[in-house]
């Protein structure tokens, strides 16, 4: 067997680890759990025994292995320090380093939301882009920020993290880091339902959406089926979606906007349904920028982590 | 005499162009006039035979150049394309390849507010940090992003153009650019103005302003001498001011802010005036950013163009 790298994904529950060779083939994945207690000290000693394991069981030497790449949910510096991870247990420590020291291999580390970005920008829905953002659009909004074909991690690995751009003066809610009038709060799937119970609440225009539990999914469902209402929904979700990346488009200037997270799923009317508000706010030195869909769904982060590796 | 790089900084009427040593030091400045005329022809012939005169009369052997870097008041990608100059009726064409072949020497472009950003993140206000912003506050509001070191430049060069950043909802001006509520409208010294005018329309509160032409140095001096308006006034534009910045900052997490321009000759008070907004908007992760003043001056475009150079 020729050259491998290791790419893993931390998540709070779950950390997937695949093997890829060197052009970024999956050849391998698998899945351990994430032990989180004790302040999360097994999770890399975890990590580091599952490679190991795989290692021998396919008779890897070391000398094959290129790297491991690690993507986990926390601010990530570009030296590979992490700066405090809530759902982790995780204080502030270097993940290269540590994980060096526990096999001896070459390691890179990242947040997992940039790290995805880097994945789709590599293999995904923003293939050949070198200046590219990638927004996902979940339960929160959290994204990613490739310049040149180099993830932006900021000083203390919140680059990228655009949901908490100021887009609106006029919400009253609170967000949960405590700001008002965050991206994350309007466009989020937890935005949308917000903005859908305002429209409700609002209007007496009959709506399937009165019968049912509101859910992105089920805005996005009846808005295509033509229900009136819904569609005022979700044409004042692409609002908000078109004005938070017009002001964070125009301070980077990419070519390239992918959509990923749940909300994602809805599909391409989301671009039509954000392009007038991005074309309204964003600065015109940087309205010239294509949006497409991510594409590589839970590997994104997998892939990009492989990609951090190979870029050392 | 050892090796030298020329760092050119081309502004409408006059491009200016000094001669470092490798570690950065001035060894000699000077000017010629630029010539904007037949779209701007002219302008890279004059630059490449003024150093070749100096190469000459110093007996300097273009084996000792290590390059030349040129910033220009246009958008430039990480090619060294330009991509449109108007104020130098340039189209799109790529700077470095083009000064290469006049030369015979390496060359490396990038836009003037850019570049100025990577000198004083060189040699000035940015000094010993690797993530850095610089914004300027003058006519307009310009700026330069350092990230992990390196310009970010964007896809087309438009990187960094902070100035048109959306930043306001309330704004009824419509700025030079088309859109409305832009960071330059509210944070220049075309900016403060138009607060100041505001302010002393609503208000029959006495002041020293009304009897003066209201500019930026006029209303810091008056605040700075007691006059309340004018505190109300500069309080506001540091309101605006902190606001934009945070939006910026929450996008990419950097490690410092450099105010320059002609506003920033108000001098540490500003950093003061922007604080209160600046942390009530900006992203907690990314909120323990530091402020500095420029110390380049003129010269940043200059220092920023041979650092270009070197990193290349």
């Amino acid at each position: 067997m020729s050259s491998v790298v290791f790419g893993v994904d931390v998540g709070g529950t779950t950390v997937k680890i695949g093997m890829f060779d060197q052009d970024g083939n999956k050849l391998d994945v698998w899945e351990i759990p994430t032990r989180t207690g004790d302040k999360g000290i097994n999770i890399l000693p975890d990590i580091a025994r599952s490679i190991q394991e795989k290692m021998d069981a396919q008779k890897i030497e070391k000398d094959q292995v290129l790297g491991i790449g690690i993507g986990v949910p926390g601010p990530v510096d570009s030296s590979g320090t992490v700066h405090v991870a809530v759902n982790l247990g995780w204080g502030t420590f270097n993940i290269s380093e540590t994980m060096e020291s526990l096999t001896g291999i070459k390691t890179a580390a990242g947040n997992d939301a940039n790290v995805a970005a880097l994945g789709e920008c590599w293999k995904g829905g923003g293939k050949g882009h070198k200046d590219m953002i990638l927004v996902t659009l979940g339960t929160g909004v959290g994204g990613g920020i490739i310049a040149n074909g180099k993830l932006l991690t900021g000083s203390t690995g919140a680059g990228g993290e655009i949901g908490h751009v100021h887009i609106d003066d006029d919400e009253k809610d609170q967000c949960n880091c405590g700001n008002y009038g965050c991206f994350e709060e309007e466009a989020s799937a937890t935005g949308i339902v917000r903005i859908a119970n305002r429209i409700l609440a609002k209007s007496n225009e009959p709506s399937v959406l009165r019968e049912k539990k509101v859910s992105s999914r089920e805005i996005f469902a009846s808005a295509a089926a033509g229900d009136k209402l819904a569609q005022k929904i979700t044409e004042r979700y692409g609002y908000y979606l078109g004005k938070g990346l017009a002001i964070v488009a125009s301070v980077t200037n990419p070519e390239l906007i992918v959509l990923g997270g749940g909300v994602s799923k809805a599909g391409g009317i989301l671009i039509t349904l954000l392009k007038p508000s991005f074309d309204q706010y964003c600065f015109q030195g940087a309205r010239d920028c294509k949006f497409s869909l991510a594409t590589l769904g839970n590997d994104a982060g997998m892939y990009g982590a492989v990609r951090l590796v190979l870029q050392k």
